[in-house]
């Protein structure tokens, strides 16, 4: 059976898109709709409350447009409201933690994993937790990483003060021996090289987003729902607001030209 | 006449509160109600539209406690929407740019100023064209800090990796031969020490925050509006989020401790 309804992808802003740029590695001929909540980004350094209110307007956005699965690209909507948008949508919902738990705990030979994300991630304890129960003899080590969001937003991404910022958040991590590092935000693959330089190397660096692009692939082979059709997908992006360089950063956190952006209207009423 | 009504203070999150430690060190018998609309912070990167209608509902939230001026303790707002809020409040209002202008125009004596502060507050000239106003001689260079919010947040104010960030920020500037420098965040305040070092202490910095205490004072006096009681004031806290960190962010921009802080409802929703 094939289903052409496009997968639902939101997140609080634009650090959504290195998923969406997996999915469209992954599966190149799903029609897909993105969601950036831009008017209220970021939603790491908020309270659960507000994040997991947020999390419901941003379910109910995507399934105006009759989504065939909700993909939760933002780890700390993730962390704390899975819950509120399986509760909420009658679709399949895959959030970007136990795909990025999962595939830690197979990258890990020590048993001693790292994680990165925000300081709402962080606080969740959501990947330890996950961890745990994949493999309760997993070491974990977490390390919220605040000022690396807007470094990547900025493009910052090859600079000696990221590398001394780095250097200091993940000096901790070194000291932990750990040998794989869940990158926990969806912003933090535009830091890859950084990160891998100042770990040395020695560390296996995982992608949550890329894991969960894995995991949407074979939930929809498993459900018999992807798009038989093999013609250019349908891209849609939508927006709480167009902020200031959006265009020139989300192409870089996407990977490929935008396009036509929506705005969805009500987020600042 | 006295007049115990509040002074109304409002910030997109806890920027704002540097300005209010600079108007109870001039008015240290004023009743301050501050709101921080710490659930949809920060306003910098986003667009003038959704400034405009986040301000109104700020303005609002204001205008509930009674208060018998409003002060914009945030230079985003004060650039983009100060029509807004003055159309909405009958009361007085006051922005932080034209003081902050003003301040820079009496200090500068080579008539060459720079204005560093977000993308909006940048991108919108409000500095710039303010300058022009007061002094049709003075040249003024322009430089977005995006940066600097979340390094003050973090409370890196003396780190290397912002001293080699302003650095970066901050040498277009020296090019110009400023020798005055107007902080146009509330959060720069916070970095000073770092700015002016990097400047070689050259240049004179301009709080906008400080210079906007002095001209509420100013205002009150001329309408006859101070409180007469000098008995200690009530500072009351509200915000439409309490984010993690929340009170230890908060009482180092504030100076003082904050006390019971009030979430607001509504502004999830």
């Amino acid at each position: 059976m094939s289903n052409s309804r496009p997968i639902g992808v939101f997140d609080s802003g634009i650090g959504g898109l290195t998923v969406v740029r997996a999915l469209t590695h992954h599966l190149p001929h799903e029609n897909i709709v993105y969601f950036g909540d831009t008017a209220r980004v970021p939603y790491g350094p908020k309270s659960s409350q507000v994040v997991r209110e947020y999390a419901a307007q941003d379910t109910d956005v995507l399934l105006e447009h009759d989504v065939k699965m909700i993909v939760i690209a933002c780890n700390t909507v993730s962390a704390v409201a899975l819950d509120v948008v399986q509760k909420r949508a009658k679709v399949p919902v895959v959030g970007v933690i136990q795909p990025g738990a999962e595939a830690a705990a197979r990258a890990t030979t020590k048993k001693r994993v790292g994680i990165i994300g925000t300081i709402g991630t962080i606080n969740s304890y959501a990947y330890v937790n996950t961890l745990r129960q994949i493999d309760p003899g997993i070491q974990a080590f977490s390390q919220a990483c605040p000022l690396f969001v807007p470094l990547a937003e900025e493009g910052w991404t090859d600079h000696k003060a990221t590398e001394l910022i780095a250097k200091e958040y993940l000096f901790p991590l070194t000291l932990e021996k750990i040998d794989t590092l869940i990158l926990g935000c969806t912003h933090y693959p535009l830091l890859t090289t950084i990160i891998g330089k100042v770990l040395h190397q020695s560390v296996t660096l995982i992608d949550s987003g890329e894991a969960t692009a894995v995991t949407v692939k074979r939930l929809l082979d498993e459900k018999n729902m992807r798009n038989a059709s093999k013609l250019k997908p349908n891209l849609q992006f939508n927006v709480s607001d167009v902020p200031h360089r959006f265009t020139e950063v989300g192409e870089r956190f996407l990977g490929q030209k935008l396009g036509r952006v929506h705005r969805v209207a009500g987020f600042a009423a």
